[in-house]
């Protein structure tokens, strides 16, 4: 057998692990696991840093599948370099309840997955992410402890969506050499020819951003390694454009639309069978294959021996230090500084923005806490992101915890993923709450694969005034309180503030959205708690020497307007609770009792909240009474705003006296 | 006076009315219409077609200023050129409650502003749309009736943000070389110089799409002219790149991000006063530059003279033809197909998805409607959003109606608002819900702007089984829902997917979502009936003799399971109703005596929905039964999930006798 005979084999062996597994599922994807399996070979067999029995080693290479309906081809791979967590039954569930080779690639179901793909282009920016993780590490703990590479295989429509342009800009702008991204380029996407809808000459487009592109047939493997070879000595990061025929081998499908999301048929396969001289049952690789894959499993196995010494020969201090931050656990003063800040909150008692309060925040935090990686899409004088701890990165220099990440807020957030994916660093940003939506699939794909990124997220409703509806977030807050997992927190003041931002940290398992207003805001929280009361998601703010007849619900900037009303209420001789609520999440994992407690049995409820009411009848009912939006805002100074949408004092009172008929 | 100097005068009256504008509102960006002014001078003096006596004449030539922070630019303009929507008291009324000019352009403030902008790369986006509908128009009514340019003006924040890479892809793709657009290169964000964020040469950029580009000095009103001149002479778009100064004449701030939004003060102002030789007072226009403009507001009443007697000889069919569709009413045989077809379905009652569905009722609109225009980003055969009548657009044929948009849902989405916005054309889209994250910045401006598009998104939950969580749309219908002014369907079946098409292609001030089952549906609707029931949004579907003791409400594939239930509460003796609920929005905007009627005053609420909470509550109360979803899904066949969920029939009738006691 000839070295190409057998890489051809080894080749084989993915092709037909994906068409069976496809073929039992009755679902699945088995075009991409067929054109790409020379790629996937080389790759692993020669290349990729990664030992099978310690799959999760902090200096191994990532390997991203962002063609994440391709995930079989992962699954096979894994199992063949023998994977503990991806045997030969888990492929035979493939697309099952409760298996782990789910329909994409999902982080969590075992090791090797570096990252949740399905949704186009994702997989590429968490990849951008992980190759800045990877220079910032070796910049913070030298190339003994962090030196990997990080590798994509994206598809046609991975680089048609805008995410990727994002992705590549930023990857090109910071020179991310050690990021090599393969183009599996078979011309074929769902409706037909690639043609059909685009005329994009690809290594032309990222050439024009900085980056090194490599054009080879995706089918001979020496042009593979010698592609990645070149690839690896390059100062700027490589696109590898890879032409592949999609469902290669099939007889009659292969390059063409129909091997793309479907199962091939019993004839097509057994056609395959004999064109590519495959004549084993399904899931049935020959021992010599299965054996030659092995051993290619085992090559990592030295570097990473090597790495362990390398490891052993550092001072106590880095070790620990590394060990932490990959662990993921805040640095031992974190809590005490926390609390120090309080108390002198406590004495301040200053007004201010929560963008504001956030940065003086953030200043306490990033003098605690040396991996928090900061950055804004290019709003950090609005967003108050940056702090004297925080200088920029730029692409000589990494030593820097500050990323301007351009006005790519889908890029920045899928970068973050993989910050966070990559371990070692707490991610957070910078932008505008509108913009939201701008990054809403990167935020989603956070908080599936629950990882610790935090968006700060400012001008967060009409309170930014003038910039009018296009930047004013109204449906917003409920948008992302829907989203499961996301801890969405809105504070009201400065100690408010705070406590989310601890919360936020100390969110191991999600990530955090924290909305924060333009416009300032008192103190409204008066004296030193020790305990962080925004943990409970709401609490009981002002309370009544009565048993209240009024309860006002709010969050945020309107906790203001709440406090006014509950003080004329009050004065009227109204009892009158104000309940401040920062997170409806937090909320929701309290006990019963405790919930039950802090809505009250009766008496009127009020929610104030300058967006809509969607999400408040949890609170209030659907007889409650909401004092906020019900349309998109307008151009205005914010007062003339909350006046002419009736968010105010004396529309709550108002609201409050009518329902008591009073 | 030299014709350089004249320009340069009538330059700084766009200048000086933008920095007074601004100073007077303390708030607002003077640096984009101070660099971009000579761009704008140029091309509205001498190229553009619009006539402010009739500024929504269907041929005009279409503007968008797709940096939309420089609204002062558009306004400015507009003034000057003699609209009577912006007069020179509502230029001092900037950004103020109740004016036209509000902080960024917002469609339907005035004549002029082709749409709403300020989201960055959404004008872009519009603007490929409008070429689209011009081609398109263009192709059938003739170049005499049809035959007009898209001028953009975009900033570095458009070209970097990734909907601009599925905009160009999509526009050099098609050849829409009546689209030109200016690139205001003046080298600045807000953060800083751009270099310190992004390394691409867009020019490079666009010619690897196939663009056509040009790079010149911005401040050079000939060069300006002649690239003009060169684009509209190019068989592909262009893109002008015109490098800038930002803020220009600014003495201290010029050519720095300080210019970029905010006011330039007073010491400032006079400094560029100085510089500009504009001893003029605040607002202040000499006669002779004013004049000038005004002169050029006359320059295309000629064209549009022209084109009048164009369209007077036109036959009168395709007059009417013209003119029915720019007015946005639908054909006369529209009704009674949409009537003849529900009661064939009456009679059929067949089991199918509601995708399968959709297609089965476009075919019916798509026959008696020539004015929808139809497409997929790339998942043509899972939307089924093509029919027999709706032929392939190429770039060489704009006869057909369907666009494949290539997998670019953002792109899609930003287009479909400009061919709305164009006039003519109905748009509607195809894509899976899930991606309604990647396309909602454009989703919402459609609301925002009012404007007739329709989003056709299908695999709409957990019901498309195997593809799993991160293809299952789980916060959609909250976060739709949640959207103001958009109408989100959930049809459970043929005759409601029927009902919904025709509320949608009826909504003519607002954006429609329809969301479709991957999975077969019976059909629920078993008589014809007259009128369309969908249309209130939420309806008795089955009833019970005796007051109901159980009420559950669902939507979509969900009706089924309630269905079920109810039958076999019914055989229990448990007298219960079930209310399909295909739409929240439509039902909140019925009479309170319905509302009420339908919610029902006593017994026992349930909801039933594959998706979560989240809105619910406005039917079922925060007591009520939610049998739905609380986190993400997962990767199996669809009938395990639920199984799996607990979104059953016996988990609905459990929580009815539990509820009673029974």
């Amino acid at each position: 057998m000839t070295d190409l005979e057998k890489h051809q084999r080894m080749a084989n062996a993915i092709r037909f692990l994906a068409i069976d597994a496809v073929e039992k599922a009755k679902s699945g994807h088995p075009g991409l696991p067929m054109g790409a399996a020379d790629i996937a070979t080389v790759l692993f067999t020669q290349f990729l840093k990664y030992d099978p029995t310690a799959p999760s080693w902090a200096d191994r290479d990532r390997f991203v599948l962002s063609a994440g309906h391709g995930s079989m081809l992962l699954y096979s791979l894994l199992y063949l370099l023998g994977s503990d967590d991806f045997s030969l039954d888990e492929l035979k569930n493939f697309r099952q309840l409760g298996s782990r080779t789910a329909g994409h690639p999902e982080y969590g179901h075992g090791a090797g997955i570096e990252t949740t793909t399905g949704p186009l282009g994702q997989g590429f920016g968490n990849a951008v992410g992980m190759a800045i993780a990877e220079r910032l590490q070796r910049d913070r703990f030298g190339k003994e402890l962090v030196d990997h590479y990080t590798y994509v295989l994206a598809g046609d429509g991975c680089l048609m969506e805008g995410i990727s342009q994002e992705a590549l800009t930023l990857a090109g702008h910071l020179k991310l050499n050690k990021l090599i991204v393969f183009w599996d380029d078979n011309g074929i996407s769902i409706d037909g020819r690639v043609e059909i809808t685009d005329s994009t000459n690809q290594q032309e487009r990222f050439a024009a951003s900085g980056w090194n592109t490599i054009d080879i047939d995706g089918h001979d493997p020496e042009a593979i390694a010698d592609a990645i070879r070149q690839a690896q000595a390059s100062d700027r990061p490589t696109l590898i454009a890879a032409k592949t025929t999609i469902g290669f081998g099939a007889p009659t499908k292969a390059g063409t639309a129909k091997v793309h999301g479907a199962p091939l048929g019993a004839d097509e396969i057994s056609g395959t069978r004999d064109a590519l001289n495959w004549p084993h049952e399904a899931f049935e690789v020959p021992s010599d294959i299965l054996d030659a894959w092995r051993i290619a499993g085992l090559r990592s196995a030295h570097a990473h021996k090597d790495w362990q010494k390398r490891f052993a020969d550092a001072d106590t201090e880095t070790r620990a230090d590394f060990e932490r931050r990959n662990r993921g656990d805040l640095p031992a003063g974190f809590t005490q500084a926390v609390l120090d800040y309080k108390k002198k909150l406590a004495e301040d008692q200053p007004t201010m923005a929560t963008r504001k309060a956030s940065e003086a925040v953030l200043g306490v935090i990033n003098e605690v806490v040396p991996e928090t990686i900061g950055g804004s899409a290019d709003l950090t004088g609005s967003n108050n992101t940056k702090t004297p701890q925080t200088l920029p990165v730029t692409p000589d220099d990494f030593s820097g915890r500050y990323i301007h990440y351009g006005i790519r807020e889908h890029g920045m957030a899928a970068a973050m993923n993989g910050m966070a994916l990559h371990g070692g660093i707490i991610p957070y940003s910078g932008g505008f709450l509108i913009f939201s939506d701008y990054c809403r699939p990167s935020i989603r794909l956070a908080a599936l694969m629950k990882q610790r990124v935090i968006h700060v997220m400012t001008h967060d409703s009409i309170g930014l005034g003038e910039d009018g509806p296009t930047h004013q977030p109204v449906e917003h807050f409920a948008a992302l309180r829907a989203i499961p997992g996301l801890t969405f927190f809105r504070p009201a003041d400065i100690t408010e503030t705070l406590e989310c931002w601890q919360l936020s940290l100390e969110s191991r398992d999600g990530p955090s959205v924290l909305a924060l207003t333009r416009q300032n805001l008192p103190s409204v929280r008066k004296t030193f708690e020790e305990g962080n009361l925004c943990a409970k998601g709401a609490y009981v703010l002002a309370d009544s020497d009565d048993e209240a007849a009024v309860t006002i619900f709010a969050s945020g900037s309107e906790i203001e307007i709440a406090l006014d009303a509950h003080k004329e209420l009050t004065e009227d001789g109204i009892a009158a609770r104000v309940v401040s609520v920062p997170s409806f999440e937090l909320f929701e994992a309290q006990s019963e009792d405790y919930k039950a407690a802090v809505i009250g049995s009766g008496g009127v409820k009020i929610a104030v909240e300058a967006g809509i009411r969607m999400g408040w009848d949890r609170f209030i009912g659907n007889d409650g009474v909401f004092v906020g939006m019900s349309g998109f805002g307008a151009s205005a100074p914010y007062k003339a705003l909350y006046e002419h949408f009736g968010i105010t004092k004396d529309a709550v009172v108002a609201a409050a006296r009518e329902r008591l008929g009073a």
